[in-house]
């Protein structure tokens, strides 16, 4: 009962959580500070100044929610939309139908506009969609790790911003992999988490807003009975925890008391956010390419198919079809037995059909590409799969050894 | 802006966050495990089982919701009560007020019981109410931290238990600190964090409930969209991100996908509850016990005051009456600039009325103690209040010295 906890460490190649920088762990583990200690409410403000670089969104506002990803995401929802609200989700993936199981317990109209998961959506088709539903919010996804596909923006965000139509994005599997341009691509409100390429552990989520939805989030500002009754308002958020309105005072030079803040994980995000801009940005998001480059060559050189159109692929996640009679789980966890590698499968139509191979944060880097090709081709010939053997592991070392000339 | 976090620690004398123990710092920097990694899912399941443990409910269910104390409130309140549901509240403090802003806006009806903040209830008075109102729910507070006060629950609770009203409450102020029996007291549901004495940085709530309140729960489960729609529930629960119903599958044997834990904040709170009983909960109370002796022994003896009654005094906290002519920010300001101790004001009526002590969890140490009370005399003497110089540390030190005869 009374034992500490005693653990193999693994390599994780799932998309999401995944290895945390060992810095980030160390300055996690600092002393804990008061919340309202002026030390802890400038590591805040440098937080909170690393997030809107993050999210490119200069104008706008961007603070850290105590709670998961999805905690990020019923914060930003449940801000801006209220009871009957028109809301389009398009769905090219799992992660849209959590968008729209969020509108719904949210009161929202949920309209959804699905497709198939092999690839995203034409820009046009879903302004087309907005055209003819007129929804007050389109929310979807950025990346969907679900198939290891990436949707373009900026029209629809440039057709938003001129039409008054909210836009939301979850950002989760992109911030800090590929870029995040909130503000250029018209997005209102995007949220992000600290577990997949920020390399910090679970635990935040990141949202960043636009004036635009600042509007709403302010006017729906009510602030808690436990601090006087004299800001009652008939459209107050639906959670206490995750309004924005209020959040956004908490994080603020004149603070109101409202949660306890997460110190130490506040403590990971800042060495994590600080760790990206000291590597600098494009090389962040060129070491993604090149790791995925990699991945890529070894699992085609094995004789692999990756799942969903190459074209608009996600750096940051590797879908791959798993071959006819091997079980994905057995693979799964012979991988994670012996090898001591966690990769993951799928959700809804792709449960069974593919694996998924993350490429995010520190766990995106050459020696773990290296071992999860060796780690797969190894399973795979155990359960009788027929790969070319030897090969995959050799492809990947061609791309960064051809990198390097 | 790329600078590392560099801070001077503190002596944290506040009611929460308190000082986090150095074990607890150390296992919250072991590596990142996989939410669903088997070695990960043991040490949720030891974490369920020392929290049944602490909170003493045998035969009930109890978990961890990522997020800080309230969202463990917010859980709890949204998983029992529905749209027009009747909730008692009575209110001898600032945190009861949470719990109505929160049940307000999960649509409850409710009903404030209000008294002066200086002691909790007659067991009896609220009895009487519950007669009166009929309520489906009573929540309260057991410690409220604002006063410093705490309220017997047994009898509330056994009237609850047999009277068809679900009891709720709020322990996070006692939780680690006294004995919190929730199954022999007739609690439906109590909720309690990690930043007070379980030594454990913020970030994560406990939630227990009885098999009473699980039938509720239960009974309004709705998985989420991107797991398939055949589970819609027209009493689904009105957050995703905190519902109890999905949360508890989470936490089982066969999970379903939901948020991505908070992993190294359950390290941390494995640790910080693993401790507790190592040191033994009999032994974890006397020392809270001891330490509120010493600290009152020395407030007294500096002629100092303490707010409310002393007969129903919570051993957590500390409200001592400021001096008049004496700013209650200037004295914190100055305690923490000079002598980098930690104290807290207060809430409504007792702004700039009182200063409190906080005697939680690792903070809860004689040197602390004794620092907490040297530093507060020598910077009420600066700032011109008449004490007896010199007596308070004294007074403390018999306190400790006696003891160890």
């Amino acid at each position: 009962m009374c034992e500490e906890i005693r653990f193999s460490t693994r390599t994780i190649m799932t998309p999401g959580p995944v290895e945390a920088h060992p810095v980030v762990l160390r300055e996690m583990s600092l002393e804990v500070l008061g919340q309202y200690d002026p030390q802890f409410r400038q590591i805040m403000r440098r937080v909170q100044k690393m997030l809107k670089q993050h999210f490119q969104i200069p104008n706008g506002h961007a603070l850290a929610v105590d709670g998961s990803s999805r905690a990020g995401l019923e914060a930003g929802m449940y801000s801006l939309v209220e009871k009957g609200d028109k809301v389009l989700i398009p769905a090219y993936g799992r992660f849209a139908y959590l968008l729209a199981e969020i509108a719904e317990r949210a009161g929202a109209e949920v309209i959804l506009y699905e497709k198939e998961w092999d690839g995203p959506f034409l820009q046009e088709s879903i302004i087309d969609k907005i055209k003819e539903t007129q929804p007050k919010l389109v929310a979807m996804v950025h990346g969907e790790t679900a198939s290891g596909q990436v949707q373009e923006l900026d029209q629809i965000g440039k057709y938003c911003q001129e039409n008054d139509v909210l836009f939301m994005v979850d950002m989760v599997a992109t911030f800090g992999g590929m870029p995040t341009k909130v503000e250029e691509w018209g997005v209102d409100l995007a949220v992000a988490g600290t577990q997949k390429c920020v390399s910090v552990p679970a635990g935040l989520a990141f949202v960043a807003w636009s004036d635009r939805a600042d509007q709403i989030i302010e006017s729906r500002f009510q602030k808690e009975l436990g601090l006087g009754a004299e800001a009652r308002n008939e459209r107050f958020i639906l959670s206490n925890y995750l309004d924005l309105s209020q959040l956004k005072v908490y994080w603020s030079d004149t603070p109101i008391n409202h949660h306890t803040e997460a110190t130490n994980l506040i403590y990971a995000a800042h060495a994590g956010l600080r760790m990206l801009l000291e590597e600098g940005m494009d090389n962040v998001y060129y070491r993604h390419k090149l790791n995925e480059k990699a991945l890529i060559a070894g699992l085609t050189a094995m004789g692999l198919k990756l799942y969903g159109n190459l074209e608009t692929k996600l750096p940051t996640v590797n879908a791959v079809l798993i071959p006819k009679g091997v079980d994905a789980n057995e693979v799964k966890k012979f991988m994670l037995d012996q090898f001591g590698v966690e990769i993951a499968g799928s959700f809804g139509p792709l449960v069974g059909k593919v694996l998924r191979i993350g490429n995010m944060g520190y766990s995106s880097r050459r020696e773990n590409v290296l071992h999860v090709l060796g780690a797969l081709e190894s399973t795979l010939i155990r359960y009788g799969a027929k790969v070319n053997q030897g090969d995959a592991v050799q492809a990947a070392l061609n791309v960064y050894l051809d990198v390097q000339k």
